[in-house]
């Protein structure tokens, strides 16, 4: 249930029987030839999938996350820690105040780990309220089903592109891309990040058969569904 | 041309020759009958369709805004004055620091307001950028043709009132809404705004003919098409 | 009944059986040929003169405020608006907690807009209390009665020359100003600003007869003290 | 040389020859039974008078400051000190952007002392740049000079009563008030503040002759005279 | 070599030929049975033995960090993380204006980790600078290492009980704890959280012997010392 | 009672009994020919043996402050004011929080007294608690006994010279040093204090006998204990 098909008086109604939500975090950034606003999209439809039947509301992806690793690809604005843990807070603090009571913030960037951090300074001012942040695409239940299919799950690589990121008329290479030299990522600033990185990609294939990414997808819309349905205390 | 139909060699070669972009500002929060995205809606569709033309670049939506006023009215989350003011200050840096210069702010909801300073002091910072704050619906020209239509186009009536907004399954009230009263609405604080407003509409009639309401579209995008083209120094 | 005439006693007196104060916000900015203390002096005075006969307690005008824009006229300090905003916020809490509860902030200067978005959240926070942000010399039936004057008052030109502004030896040009380009202005940065406004009036005649000035300034007078009696829920 | 008095062409010509400005920082709080302005009034005036034969520019005095042990009286707003720290490097930052390079920040509150930490740090960053905090009243000449006259100048008693704090109508007890008990208010909070203090002078007589007074006045202004001819680097 | 053993002539001697520094990352909290300065004891000890054969400068432990689920254990006080990313920012900012420029953080506390966030945000704007995050105990090596050991190395178990961060007198349990719930903890709130844990350990044996523990010890001096070594670009 | 040697069992019983709790302030900073920590040994030890006796808690030293001034000096970070500020906050609301309701912030350091300012503003949000903050060797009761024995204690010279701050191997200079010029230093920027300071140390004795510098102490060490004893209202 997306906010975008609701009105307030739904909203109203909803809050009599019901205090979940899902505010889906993204980040506008370089996912290689896929789409910039893939996090935004996987997070805003794996919550949208995994709410559906439970009616559970999810509201509007935030669509600008923490990326200054990407800052010398263009189209990845990055906003500071300080400003992203504020923004969350006040969306916490709103939600809140209309009487939602558990929230479910579920990622889709690797960059926005701080937001953990935040739900959880928050939950602990909040004590009748609970905040689970989720990666979805991170879990041990993701990774694991991913890498039964490739042993190399990742950003912006066969991982990430589903029919809903990859952009029309864009062709992938068809080589996977040489593993990414983790201890020179550690270090590199955003002129060696493009330099290390090249297209963006890490590493591993670019693209594989939709069934078998769809077995990855249906993985995380479950995983998210089931902590909706049961994750809380 | 939006960020979502792009991955990022598609914008560096578009940063080769161009520096505008558009950033569109919205907010969910209540619009009565409408949907509590319509502010996001119209402010990224106008960009859009405004953009589309001339191959400027319009980035995803800021889908959270300033709404302290309508906190009564679930599903309207609201970010602080110095929150927002610090997110887009983000997010200005970074676009500037990955190449572009001239930056449309293309507003979708009044309370947003104070971006329009935050623009102006951004820019006062930074001499060779330029950034607009055009909020769509009230400019002059947009408000001259809506109140040759009907004299009060206003908050979630008729005036926000179009296909894309609309909720299928929502029946209006047949008959407009009587006069706002100003002088109580300065002074309400979030439970005098809901018991002043009811519904969440301001005043007038709730629903257009679809032609009269796409004049105002229209008005509306042209214009920000022209501040595209010729607002610049 | 300025502060400055009181001491603590008499505010706790006056606390007994009123709950009101009007705190005048201002800018120390270039004003063209007048005093760089013009908002100062007039959002001060009009608040002075309306409160007088009503006794209501007018607090020492917060001297500084948003003028990014003139930022290439010496004389004309500006605040970054997160801090306008952190300031206005703490002068409400503190007075709050000493008692007060109706607040008009009168403004003398359009830059500070965002201080009426501060307001509103601030009072959103506050159930009891109420704020109210008025911009004396831009309302409909200030500009109206201006406007039957001549039709452009504006930022330092006649409609800010008043014998409280004007400064002893400084003559002013005889002819009125050519109309401001409003589209340049709205995309002028500081030095553009300058060069733009040259000797920083904005437009139309520099003085009236004071007899006509004396009418928009007790039009601003009454409606400022109208509020202070009426404008309360 | 107060900003009052002067338009933004003649700071332009001040700063061709001078760079120097002096800051007065003042509160608006109790001071027993003198004037809530007493510190905004004797900042600016011991500045103004300082200043007056050198020709040097003064600008408004900020009226409101850090005096949260005194939130037990009403009529004496604080703000924080995080804001009050960023208000103060806003002010400094724009004026350097506008040319000048030696600050004087002259300071009529105790519990503004905060005010000259951030003056050095300021001024570490700003190696052109010079920023000097002075407290008038408590420096070792000025209190010397006081204590001739009397062994306890202190809060709100003879030593900030002058014929410009004082109030018409007001009358003073003609009793010395005991001395202050300095353990206690070391750790009083606002509450025991107003107990220990109860009208809020800290201790010592209440009026001196004018003529004494005069003699700390004119110690005051001479020092601050000497700093701003010869404090500098 | 540790600050406390040096003078600021040794440090600029040191910045001729070198301009690499730790700073440890600790947090005063529960640690069990152990001390509460466990994580500031092992991150700032597990520096000095791997910086120490290098020469290289190891900065005091930064002892308070981010721990509000620990906050119904009495002496574990909490940063905020908005707070925590300033410190660590100014930090950086005050040490790369001396003059260094590779910078190891080496964390010894799981709610740091935000502190990463930062630090590639940091490097991000410093060019020239090098950044890294290292949590010392929770690497690919070191927990193999202890895996090697016992299946559960954890919070507050033997794997933060060292002789140098367990307390004289204090008796450990004998039977190892219980395996942690990790769906109660995710979402449990400081409440929940001591309920969960009980005397704070999350899991695992309380104790193994000296020499085993001392395994993973050497482990992890020699990873942070590979890291300061060969660790940069 | 150092948190070193305690689990948080012992927190808890100690808070069943005893409210008291003492955070010594710190800075790592040069110090001339003594240790870099100095402010950070002489805090937590005079706070150490101040408690000792008395059975309260001290927490770890703050080793980062306020000194800006000293940026010329390698291995001097300091923080932002700003940043300070909220870092103390924080950490007495945390505090607060876990049941503590008197604070004793012992200072080390000149540089940090803002945190006092900070100390009065949050006691008096917090009426139920107390927060008194002491420069421990800047009392009149310490400055008393050290000017007994020479009449210049001042900054890295004897009076912080003790077998604890101390370095082996590092001669000093035999030769007091000359007086400072205080008005140079008010107004020098961090090259201007290198320049006046040049080792550092800013006037006088560079070393006195230990017996006389153990008076001056044992005078802050009985100080303190006092204030921890009978300091509090």
């Amino acid at each position: 249930m997306r906010a975008r098909e609701l009105n307030w008086m739904h909203v109203e109604e909803y809050l009599v029987r019901e205090d979940r939500v899902v505010l889906p975090l993204g980040s506008t950034e370089q996912h290689g030839h896929l789409s910039l606003e893939t996090d935004n999209i996987l997070a805003e439809r794996v919550s949208a999938e995994a709410a559906e039947p439970l009616g559970v509301l999810v509201l509007p992806v935030v669509p600008y996350g923490l990326t200054p690793s990407f800052a010398a690809y263009p189209g990845s604005p990055s906003l500071r820690l300080a400003t992203y843990v504020a923004l969350l807070r006040d969306l916490l603090d709103s939600l809140y105040g209309q009487g939602f009571r558990r929230f479910l913030l579920v990622n889709g960037h690797g960059g926005n780990l701080p937001a953990g951090a935040l739900a959880r300074e928050w939950a602990g001012e909040h004590p009748e309220a609970q905040a689970i942040f989720h990666s979805w695409w991170s879990s041990d239940r993701v990774l694991a089903t991913a890498r039964e299919i490739d042993p190399r799950p990742s950003h912006a690589n066969w991982f990430e592109n589903f029919p809903w990121t990859r952009l029309a008329g864009v062709e992938l290479p068809e080589e996977p891309k040489p593993a990414l030299d983790q201890g020179a990522y550690r270090v590199a600033g955003p002129a060696e990040v493009r330099e290390l990185l090249g297209d963006g990609v890490f590493e591993g294939a670019y693209e594989l058969p939709d069934e078998q990414v769809e077995r990855v997808w249906q993985t995380g819309v479950e995983e998210v569904r089931e902590l909706l349905e049961d994750g809380w205390r």
